[in-house]
């Protein structure tokens, strides 16, 4: 699978010299960021977009590590017959007119299947949007890049079931500078699939977290067993689509998949230790958590708040996610009383009041830092307060690199609120924009602790 | 009530000369953006901010509609009946030192209680941040303008039982482009509390839908009466906070509110008309969709997208949100399939393809708005699509505008997809982030259609 994501050598089979065809548009991303050789394969043209373009895979004299198939459906299996001929071990097929067609696609699907059967060829595809690998510049996304800006490297592995799914994920996750180490969306999933891919993720050091979207899987045991694997090493974040009758109707249509009993799935994926998202928002709520916080020990939280009103509703929202509020110990309510007006009271959740300061917060976060009856923190902040300054960030920071306990913070607001709020993330505290994603980032911490903690148990049994 | 929103007059009582200081920041901020007479009311000073300043209100001699009180809290009580004595109707008090400190505290509010019985002079606070009126330019927030950006005019009116959640949202609202009627956060509400405010807003011509923020109401029975005389004429949205026994807790200490029996309130306000918004992100969705769009007639919507996992996730949520996807009509699917290729089906969810263009969208859209088995449509889309031209957006437009039937949009993504989306916001199109958010946009949209028929109906019985 490895050539997938780091080739030496690419050929396009389909590349065109017409800048509105995939074939062309395709070459072009692909250039702008890959730096390995790039080979058009197109059968009348000398050269494409300045590169020296081959008649036919075969006529290519050096090997090829990834072939990308642009060209129509009904000549794309004859193209994969030859990539295998010619040795090549991953093809991805962005041609559509497969098995989403009808009768006829069915068949040709069919056949494919049987070119590559018992080869050392393996397919990503047909009909998908294939592969972005940040790092090594492999990108066959066939979106222009002022509609889809593409995310720098880091340690997020997305794969989709949905090529606009997936598309539209990378787009967010680049504008919450996010980054990400390796993107597929497998379309009709003739061959590679999500188990295989969260296999091949779960080794794949570049990655501390696989985010998958699934309508149905390919082989639930299969999928199960990946993601048990894989929970002691790194979590797995999957949002199931088609869960109801009519949305399990529509993925049967959308991507052929069987979406089956929901129920059955969930419950399944979850006792390999998968967190499920409900929503695309917890989707990327967990993800961005889990890409930079430790799991969390236990779930007894400590909710930190300038603003009353955040602390009621974070309180809500904790117990809502099965989260409980853990007791302050009689220590740490002393410090924290110490900086507080006379009439205060320490609760959790810890309202240190409208008018505080950086140095109150200093002193709480560090109490309950140090306090073992908490095992994470969650720190909304009132940005707006005339006592806040942008130090603030500075604090929290320090408080999450010291302690290393789990920590996530949150505030709601405009511009000043969510430069605020960057600074947090791009110094690994992740932000959210409202005390309930606050809180269920923080749960998906807890769920991921618990859950690895199972499973470690269990196996060793 | 009418000069706490439209006065000719304001007095700063406790305006002060020190920039540092909230008696300054509030008149420095008011006198931005009030064109009315400014009274600054400090006994040492005779010019603050270049406005001639008086010894006191009594000394005053022209009428004054609304007296800001920003002095300690030991001798606000003594302001107060100052403003009394003088026939001011409108009483802001920002101080804090009420009940929230303990039992002196208590102590004073009682006593500001007996000043005001029986008098003419109403009061909003004290411990509050007070009323925002961005089309008379009235203004107490004593947030910096670069923090907390004001919302420009427009017909959502805010009330919050906190000044944090408060200040926060009307931020939010700035940076959406949501245009805000009035504001009031009335902290201890020793006073004027939520039912008065929405009976208020209900007759406001300025105001379209009333959005709530309580921790716990004055009282119960008159905030049921109002919201139920008010459903009628506009949408009351509420957000309770409290509903845990941890929250309500931390409400009590907060705003020493009763939060209560939470399902009792809940299926109170529900009864009255209330939609109510489980968390912040709802709250913020809610309001957006019942700013812009008229109520769903039925809960038979149609979903129409470019993006086949977009439909699936939206299918799922529609299900969730108790919404029925409504039987496409054959003359609607006809009209429909015409524009798709031979091998497309066409279902609810409707997929029109990844490679539709605005012809295909204009085609579904303009069917589903004709077609009497629906009552509302949902369109999400796969902005990235080479296919798709910013030319979607005045398509979606002219048919919200034609039909009157009850439309939200959404897309997921980055710059280019919200530069897009922002189009449609501002042309009275709401858009909304995720499937499941627009969806819930539109359940808020069945939800006030169902409440107001029943309530219309139940009126004339």
């Amino acid at each position: 699978m490895k050539e997938f994501f780091e080739p030496k050598t690419v050929a396009i089979i389909g590349a065109s010299r017409d800048r509105t065809k995939l074939g062309n548009i395709i070459l072009r991303n692909l250039a702008k960021s890959y730096k390995g050789k790039i080979i058009p394969v197109n059968p009348n043209a000398d050269t494409i977009e300045g590169l020296k373009a081959a008649k036919s895979v075969k006529s290519v004299k050096e090997h090829i590590d990834l072939a990308v198939v642009v060209v129509p459906a009904k000549i794309a299996n004859q193209t994969v017959r030859e990539c295998v001929e010619k040795g090549i071990k991953s093809v991805i097929i962005i041609s559509a007119g497969y098995k989403e067609v009808g009768e006829e696609g069915l068949a040709r699907e069919r056949e494919l299947q049987k070119i590559i059967q018992g080869t050392k060829t393996r397919v990503i595809g047909p009909n998908c949007i294939g592969v972005f690998v940040p790092s090594t510049g492999v990108d066959t996304l066939f979106a222009a890049h002022h509609k889809l800006k593409r995310p720098s490297p880091g340690n997020i592995a997305i794969i989709s079931q949905s090529g606009a799914f997936g598309t539209a994920i990378l787009d967010v996750m680049e504008e919450l500078e996010l980054g990400v180490s390796k993107f597929v969306s497998y379309g009709n999933r003739v061959d590679v699939g999500e188990d295989e891919l969260i296999e091949y993720l779960s080794k794949d050091d570049e990655t501390k977290i696989i985010s998958a979207y699934i309508e149905g899987p390919k082989d639930g045991r299969k999928l199960y067993n990946a993601i048990r694997k894989t929970t002691p090493n790194k979590p797995v974040v999957v949002l199931k689509a088609g869960k109801s009758e009519a949305g399990a109707k529509a993925a049967a249509s959308h991507t052929g998949s069987l979406a089956g009993e929901y129920p059955v799935f969930s419950g399944a994926i979850r006792q390999a230790g998968a967190i499920e998202a409900r929503t695309v928002r917890e989707f990327v709520v967990y993800t961005k958590a889990l890409s930079m916080q430790p799991p969390a020990k236990t779930k007894k939280v400590a909710i930190v708040t300038n603003g009353g009103g955040f602390g009621v509703l974070s309180a809500d929202a904790a117990l809502f996610h099965g989260l409980e509020l853990g007791e302050i110990s009689p220590t740490t309510v002393e410090r924290i009383k110490a900086k507080l007006p006379e009439w205060a009271t320490v609760h959790n959740p810890m309202d240190l009041l409208g008018d505080a300061g950086v140095g109150r917060f200093e002193e709480a976060l560090e109490a309950v830092a140090q306090d073992d009856n908490i095992g994470g923190i969650i720190v909304f902040l009132w940005t707006i307060s005339s006592t806040l300054s942008p130090e603030i960030t500075r604090i929290i920071t320090r408080v999450a690199e010291e302690y290393k306990k789990p920590i996530v913070a949150g505030a709601m607001g405009g511009l000043y609120t969510k430069t605020l709020m960057r600074a947090l993330d791009l110094e690994g505290v992740p932000s959210f924009e409202t005390p309930e994603e606050a809180v269920s980032a923080m749960r998906a911490l807890v769920s991921y602790g618990t859950a690895r903690e199972r499973i470690e148990r269990e196996n060793t049994k």
